[in-house]
C-alpha cells in the first residue's frame, strides 16, 4: 500500500553537499566562511546555554528582530526569523503556492526551489540563462507572466555573478511575488537589494537573507526573511510557533551587533577569491568574475575526472551538472568554495598536480 | 490583490500559550518542566559553541540517531529528528496529506492537528470524546474509517489521561497513518507505546517524541518521530536538509544520555502534582486523574474569571474552551502546569485567596 503523497512517492528529494564527519579533509563544497563567528556569537549561545532552557523561546523574537529591523532600517514587522533560509524558502511555498501554480527560477540555479515546489504540488520551469549568465527576454517573459512565485539568488550559485536591480525588476510577475535570494549578498556591491522593497510593487517582493554565509553560522541555521508587514503577516500564519531556539536566536542577535567581524572576515575572503580565480585561469579553467564566497569554474575537456582525483586527495568541492533540453545546454563545472588562503594553496597544488599526471 | 493561497488567507493561525518575557511570573501555562536539564547537556552546547560552527550540522544527526536506537531498542533508521516535535507534526501532514483528505483527532485535544490541516489543504474533523475522556466507539470508526492521519496524544492534552493499546489500535486508519503522540509518554506507563510499531500493521504507525516537556529542552526545539524505516524515509524527503542546528543535536544526543537526571525531575514533578490535584479538589474543582505534568481542572460555575483574577497576581494559566456543535458540548476549564513546589504553593494560596474574595 502507498501511504505517500504522490508528489513525496515521485520525489528523489534533494541531495545538499556531502558532509563527511571524519577530520583531515579540505571541505571546499557548501561555501561555508572558513573562519569563526565573533568571539561574542559563543560568548551568547554559553550565556544562553545556562539560561533557562526549559522554557520554549520567544515566538515572536522579539530581540532579534529588533536588532535585525535596526541594521536593516525596516521595522520589525517586515522581518520573519526562520530554522536557516532554506525554512523561510519553504514557508513561502506554503504561503503562496496552491497545486499547480508556478514556481519559476532561473537555470543553473539552486535546485532547492524545484524541490521545494514539487513537495508542495506546485509546477514550476526553469529559466534558462544565457552562456555569460544574462536573461534571454524573451524566453524569461513567457515565464515570468504565468509566475505565482519567481526565486531568484542574487549573486547566483554556482555562477557567482550579480543583476542589476533593472534585471531584477523584470522579473517581477505581475499577480506573484518575486523572491530575492541574497544568501550571498554581503560578499558583493551592494550588500542588499532591500530598497526595492519601497519602491512601487515592492509589496510583491521578499529578500531572504541567511547567517550561514558571511555570518561563518552555517551551524545554527537562521536565516530571515524581509518583506512588507502584509507578506510576513501571511507567511507568520504558516511558519511553526517556535521555530528558532533559543540559542540559535542568541547567537543570531549576536552575530548581527557584530559587523565589524563580519566584514574583517568578507574582506580576507575576497583577496583569497582573487588569487582562486587567477590560480584557476592559469590552469586553463574558465573562470566567472564572482562577487560571492565561491567560484565557478568549468573547462573545455570536463571536471568530473578532476573532481574525483581531488576526493582522492581529501579535498571536496561540488562538481555540478545541469542538463537541459538539448544537449548543447548542457553545463558541468566545479563550484569551489573560497577557504582559507592554506586551503586554497592546498588545492590549487593538488589541482597542479592532478593537470600535470 | 490577495497573494496568499485560500487556506492561508482564511486561516487565523495557531495561538501558542503566551510567553511573557518579562520576569517574575509564576509560568504555567504552556506545560514546561520547572527544572534544568542535566548539566552534562548545558557542558555539551558549551562544547559544540567552540566547535565548528560555520559548517552545516551533519543532516543525518548519525550520532543522536545512534543513541536514540540504542535507548528505544529501534534502528537508526527508525528515528526521525526535528526541530521540535510541531515540525515532525508539519512533515507528517506534508508527507501524507493531498488535498481534500482527512486528517482525525480527538476532541478536546492539541488543536495544532488542526491547523497544520488547515495549511496543507486537507480537510479535518474532531472525534468528541465521551465527558469522562473514553472514546464513543460508533462516532470515532466511522471517523476512522475515513481519515489518511490520526493524531492521538497518549497522554492527552488538556485532559492528562492515558488510553490503553486496545483503544489505540481501534484508531488505526486502514488505508493511513496513526500517529501516537508521545509528548508526555515519559511522565505515564508505560513509557511508550513503541510496541506497537512491531506488530501487524506497524509500518502505518508512527510515534513522536520530544525532549521539551521531560528533559526540561523546550528552549532548544527538538523532537524526533519513531516508525517503521519505509516511513522515515519517504519524511526524510520532505524535511529541510539541516532542519536540527549543532547545538541542539548536541544538547538532545546528551539529553538521552542522561535518562536519571530525566527520571528524578519526573518524579518530583509527579510528586508536586499529587499536591496540587489535592489542593485543587479541597477547592471545589473537578479534576481528571493525570498521567502527565499537567492537570485539568474544570467547575460548575465556569473557570474565566479565575483565569484573569491569577493574572493580574502574574500566575499564568491555560484558560481553554473548546465549543461543539451542540451547546451542551462545549467544554472550559484550566489546563495547570505541574511546576515547582514553591511555584504549585504560590498557585494554590492565590486560588484560595480569590475563591474566598
Amino acid at each position: 500500500m502507498n501511504l505517500f503523497r504522490p508528489e513525496v512517492q515521485r520525489l528523489h528529494g534533494y541531495v545538499p553537499g556531502e558532509q563527511p564527519q571524519d577530520a583531515g579533509w579540505i571541505k571546499l563544497n557548501t561555501n561555508e566562511n572558513p573562519y569563526p563567528p565573533a568571539p561574542k556569537v559563543i560568548a551568547a549561545i554559553q550565556q544562553a546555554a545556562e539560561g533557562r532552557l526549559n522554557v520554549y523561546p520567544d515566538p515572536l523574537a522579539t530581540r532579534f528582530r529588533k536588532v535585525a529591523a535596526e541594521l536593516f532600517d525596516v521595522e520589525p514587522d517586515m522581518i520573519l526569523p526562520a530554522n536557516g533560509s532554506d525554512e523561510n524558502l519553504t514557508i513561502l511555498l506554503r504561503t503562496f503556492i496552491s497545486p499547480g501554480e508556478l514556481v519559476a527560477y532561473p537555470y543553473p540555479s539552486y535546485i532547492l526551489y524545484e524541490t521545494l515546489a514539487e513537495i508542495q504540488g506546485g509546477k514550476f520551469e526553469r529559466v534558462w540563462l544565457n552562456t555569460d549568465w544574462s536573461w534571454n527576454d524573451t524566453r524569461t517573459q513567457s515565464v515570468v507572466k504565468r509566475s505565482k512565485l519567481f526565486f531568484v539568488p542574487n549573486p547566483n550559485s554556482p555562477s557567482g555573478n550579480v543583476w542589476s536591480d533593472d534585471e531584477l525588476l523584470k522579473l517581477q510577475p505581475e499577480k506573484g511575488v518575486l523572491v530575492i535570494d541574497e544568501a550571498y549578498a554581503d560578499f558583493s556591491e551592494p550588500h542588499s537589494r532591500l530598497h526595492l522593497l519601497q519602491q512601487d510593487g515592492g509589496n510583491q517582493r521578499v529578500i531572504t537573507r541567511t547567517l550561514s554565509k558571511s555570518c561563518s553560522l552555517a551551524g545554527i541555521r537562521f536565516g530571515f526573511a524581509i518583506a512588507q508587514p502584509e507578506l510576513i503577516a501571511g507567511m507568520r500564519k504558516v511558519k511553526d510557533s517556535y521555530n528558532c531556539n533559543t540559542l540559535s536566536l542568541a547567537a543570531a542577535t549576536a552575530a548581527l551587533e557584530e559587523q565589524e567581524w563580519m566584514r574583517k572576515n568578507v574582506r580576507k575572503i575576497i583577496s583569497t577569491r582573487n588569487r582562486l580565480v587567477t590560480g584557476m585561469r592559469s590552469a586553463g579553467f574558465n573562470v566567472v568574475d564572482s562577487e560571492t564566497n565561491f567560484v565557478w569554474a568549468t573547462r573545455d575537456d570536463g571536471c568530473s575526472e578532476i573532481f574525483e582525483e581531488l576526493k582522492l586527495r581529501k579535498i571536496l568541492v561540488r562538481y555540478m551538472r545541469f542538463d537541459g533540453t538539448m544537449a548543447d545546454e548542457t553545463i558541468e563545472g566545479l563550484r569551489i568554495t573560497v577557504g582559507t588562503d592554506d586551503e586554497i594553496d592546498g588545492f590549487l597544488s593538488a589541482m597542479t598536480e592532478i593537470l600535470g599526471s
